[in-house]
Order: structure tokens, then C-alpha cells, then sequence
């Protein structure tokens, strides 16, 4: 059967209300938008590919969820508002029970965040799907990556790690009873953007990213940029019941440190906005040091070595 | 060996001057951008899948060059002035030689445009490039394609066709010399945007399209969004040599009106504005007419009946 990109994207991504600064949407050479004054665009883009960014066994749902999340994640990452979206989707074959849910997926988490899909484009092709997200900040008001200060606490949102350990259960690489499995991998599956905590981080966190490659990477970023290094407390890290126990078992830390794909914030703010940080509901696990490098402290004040990654890998 | 996004956006594609509108460009978590007052935001995605979108033999600096062509071809349909892309590249493996020709094809066409790159992401999967490329136009400017008025002329850039007898000459479809494929290739692996003529016909052109799937197919879409009809006159086809001499033997007028990938723009104008037109070096090829659906006409009055798709296909 064969399919146009025009054709497929109206049918399925249409039935879905534009925002008011769309000009032109779907069905022009390029949409036209409307930026309002005195904000400034924020973009960013991301590929998911079968079996890398996903397992093969998700669901079309789920991917159609975690591709427009990825992006969202990104864009609360820099206190950006979410706006319009565009998808370029390879599909290998044209099954229209799987781009119906694909679809339900992609446009449920758009209509909560109010974003409108204003072009795409469908190719024939192993399956790959890339989201491009656009959204606003007021100007000068963007969270970036090279603020943090010494002195400066360092927060996250929920519960870093459990994407991972349910990778790590699908991958048999670890034994998890079914119940915990199922709770673990809706974290994996249909990860929950940070948006509004991204939104109310404006103007209080000086630096900010999401955890996409693991919280010590992620973090190293911060501290690369911001040419200063951080000092994580191991038992501050928040963790779900599940992750809490298998850490508690095993050990390994490195679950919660060095695994990816949670889209949590990472961020730091100054000791002074303690309070209205944590009233966000976000857990302080560390502060910005003078000195180069991430370190993670052991409650016996000991370091804690990572395993899976090199320490001099984060230092700058 | 291992490669992360970061790296390799930063490695090939960061030895390149930024626009001044850039406020936040590659390596945060998005880019962030300031719209020019008064301007409209326009963009396009596009994604090129080996195999599909270019023959499996076609050079890196090649591929680099026509994924973002393809896109600036897109701005140009719309009138808008190219300003800032986005890069989403998969690849098999990590390939200094391929990524370098790449990057250098890419780079050349965007300095050529003062397009500045923004934001990418690399992951490793079958060959595939996804580039979004936004700009500009001054609000209410962008040319759409559903402005077509009966009576008004149509108009194509260059000469349509090459990039398909390339195609089928590579495919040995069609037999050509060594000297015509070569100089047909560059038609197919290098096309040129028409940027410079899309932002000439600003208030000019009353539709326009790039063509990418077929003159037939395009100018379908403008007829169909307009409400209208056309008639072209296969004899005013502005013809390359190479395909002028493939249409006289063999009679084959379907491989200027259905084969696709030329990327050059299609549009209508009203007959007032014939010599302003013609003093941009565009063709006029026919006329719209009232009556749905396109015909062609050849010289003896007598119409054309495309082989490859049906009449109908382009009626509304």
C-alpha cells in the first residue's frame, strides 16, 4: 500500500484543535507561526530509534507518548513554554491500528501541554521518529546550562534511577517480581515531563538540564559549563520503594547515578531559595564546589566510586 | 567505538560563524532564538532515507548538501528568508571521512544562506537525516499555496525533469551517455534552492509550490487548495538539453510531469505581473482555468494523457 506524507499526516494528526498563533499548519511547503512579542524561541530536537531509545516490545502509544516527552523534557529544562511540534515518522510498513494508537499516544500528551503539530513528514523506513518542539521564554529569562555558582544547592525531581532498573528487568540483567517491573517500566514507557516545575524554575535556578543520559552526566554538563564541580550526597537521592530496595540489595549505586532515559530535572539554585524550591517538591542531593569534578559521599563520608563510568569522565 | 551527540555535533558542525539572532546555539538543552519585530516564523522538516531519498551511491558532501536543500527549497515556496536549522542524523556506524564530506556539504549550502545551525542530535541507526530549518517572512507575506486566481499564469524555475532522467538513467531505466548522466547527476545529488526567486516573488507569485513529487503532483496541490484548474502547454516546458533530447525520441512527456525530486519552484502570477516574472528567469507553462482538474495540451491542441498517473489523481 503505498502512502503520502500529506495524506497520512492529515488522517491521523489532524483531529486536533490548532493554537491561535498558527497561521498555517499541516499542509503548506512549511508552517507559519506566530511568535509572541518579547519572548524568545527555544527549539529542540530528538530522534527515538527502535531498540535504542525504546525496546522493541514498547508500545505505539508509549513511543508516540515518549517522543513528543523527550522533547518537553528538554524544553523544561530551559523554563521554555511548550508551543507547536513537527514530526518526521519512518515507519517500516503502513499499519494503521499501530499509527491510530502511535498517534493517541503523541497527540494525549500535546492537547495537556496545549501544543499544536504544525508540519511533519512520513517515509517509508526502519522505524525512527524525530520531534521537533518550539516553545517560549520571556527574554533573557532561559535556564541554561553554564549558571551554577559555587555554594549553590543541587536538586532534582522524583525519582531518578527507575527507567534504568526497569531497562535493567526487561534486559534480564536484573531479577525484579512482576508488580514492580510493571510500576518501574510505566517510568520507562511514559516518562512525565517537568514543565510546569521547569516554568516555576525561572528566575530561581541557575542552572538546570534534564537527566536523559544519567544524573552524574547530566550533572557534568552543569559543572563542565559552569566551570565548577558538585559534591552528591548518596542517601539524600530520593528513590521510588522499588529502586530504594534493589539499591539497598545490591549496592549499586550506579542504577541511580549513571543510567538514562528518567527525564528528571537536574538543577541548582542558591541556598537562599531553599524554601520555595522545595515547596516545588524537588529533593536538594548535593552542593556546587570550588573544586573541579563530581564527588558522591557515602553517609560513612567515604566516596563512592562509580563502577561504570570513569570519575575523571566528569570532571572538566 | 562510542559516540555521543554532543561530541559529534560539536566535532564537525561547530567551526561555523553563528548569526547574531542565536542566543543560545548547540550544547545546551535547547537553542534559543530571537525573531526578528514584525516577522513571522516559518518551518519545515524534512527527513532523507537512504535509498528513497537518494540513490545508495550518492557522495557524503552530496547528502549533506541535498537534506538541506531540500528544506531551504521548502522556505523559498513559502517566500521566507532562511535563518536557523536543526540536524537529527542517524548512521550505522562512526565514520570520520563520511562525516566530514557530510558536514562540509551541509555547512557550504547553509554559510552560502547564512543559515546557522542551532540544535542536533546524533543516534546511531540506518542512514537517515532529519534537518528542520526555520525563517522568516514579514507578517502576512508568506506565499501559500491556495491564492491561485482563474486566469492567473503558471510559472516553473529551471528545468524540471533532470533530477528524474538521472534517476532512471542511474537505474538503468533509460539508456544515457556518460557525459549527459554526469552532468543529470548534479541535477539529482546537488540540487539548487530556489531562495533567491522565492523571496523575489514576495507579493508577487499568487501560489507556489517546490516541486518535489511532480509538476503534475505539485501543481495539484495548488489547484486543489485554490479551487481551480489548469491548463499546461507541454511545448512552453522549459527542457536541459539532455532531457529535451530524451522527450524528442522517445515521447515520454512523464518524465517531466511525474518524476519528482527537482526542486524547483512552481507558481501562478497574474498576467499584469507577466514581466516582472519573466525578468526573474522564471518559464511560464500554462494557465489556470476554472474548470477542476489539469490538462496538458500538446502543439496540435490535442491533450496529453499521462502514463504513469491518472488523470484524476490530480482532480480535486
Amino acid at each position: 500500500m503505498s502512502f503520502s506524507e500529506f495524506d497520512l499526516i492529515k488522517k491521523y494528526f489532524s483531529d486536533h484543535a490548532s493554537r491561535e498563533d498558527v497561521v498555517i499548519g499541516v499542509g503548506d511547503d512549511a508552517a507559519v507561526l506566530n511568535v509572541p512579542t518579547g519572548q524568545q524561541l527555544v527549539v529542540t530536537t530528538d530522534t527515538l530509534i527502535e531498540g535504542v531509545h525504546f525496546p522493541t516490545e514498547t508500545s505505539a502509544e508509549n513511543i508516540g507518548h515518549k517522543s513528543l516527552a523527550v522533547s518537553l523534557s528538554d524544553l523544561a529544562a530551559m523554563g521554555a513554554e511548550p508551543a507547536w511540534a513537527t514530526l518526521s515518522l519512518a515507519i517500516p510498513v503502513y499499519d494503521e491500528a499501530w499509527l491510530t494508537a502511535f498517534s493517541h499516544g503523541f497527540l494525549g500528551l500535546a492537547q495537556k501541554y496545549n501544543v499544536s503539530l504544525v508540519g511533519g513528514d512520513t517515509v517509508r523506513g526502519p522505524l525512527s521518529i524525530t520531534v521537533q518542539l518550539h516553545g517560549f521564554v520571556p527574554e533573557g529569562k532561559a535556564i541554561r546550562r553554564d549558571g551554577a555558582r559555587g555554594g549553590d544547592l543541587i536538586y532534582v525531581t522524583g525519582t531518578p534511577g527507575d527507567a534504568g532498573l526497569a531497562l535493567a528487568g526487561l534486559q534480564n540483567r536484573v531479577n525484579l517480581d512482576p508488580v514492580s517491573l510493571k510500576r518501574l517500566r510505566q517510568r520507562l514507557d511514559s516518562p512525565t515531563p517537568r514543565v510546569e516545575t521547569g516554568l516555576a524554575l525561572r528566575g530561581l535556578a541557575s542552572a538546570c538540564i534534564d537527566i536523559s543520559d544519567g544524573l552524574l552526566a547530566d550533572l557534568g554538563h552543569i559543572t563542565a559549563k559552569s566551570g565548577i564541580g558538585a559534591d552528591i550526597m548518596l542517601e539524600q537521592l530520593p528513590l521510588s520503594t522499588d529502586t530504594a530496595r534493589y539499591v539497598a540489595n545490591s549496592g549499586d549505586w550506579d542504577m541511580v547515578l549513571v543510567s538514562g532515559d528518567d527525564y528528571e530535572l537536574c538543577f541548582t539554585a542558591s541556598e537562599n531559595d531553599k524554601d520555595k524550591v522545595e515547596a516545588l517538591g524537588c529533593t536538594c542531593i548535593g552542593r556546587i564546589t570550588g573544586e573541579k569534578g563530581i564527588r558522591c559521599l557515602q553517609r560513612d563520608g567515604s566516596f563512592y566510586e562509580s563502577g561504570r563510568t570513569g570519575f575523571d569522565h566528569f570532571a572538566v
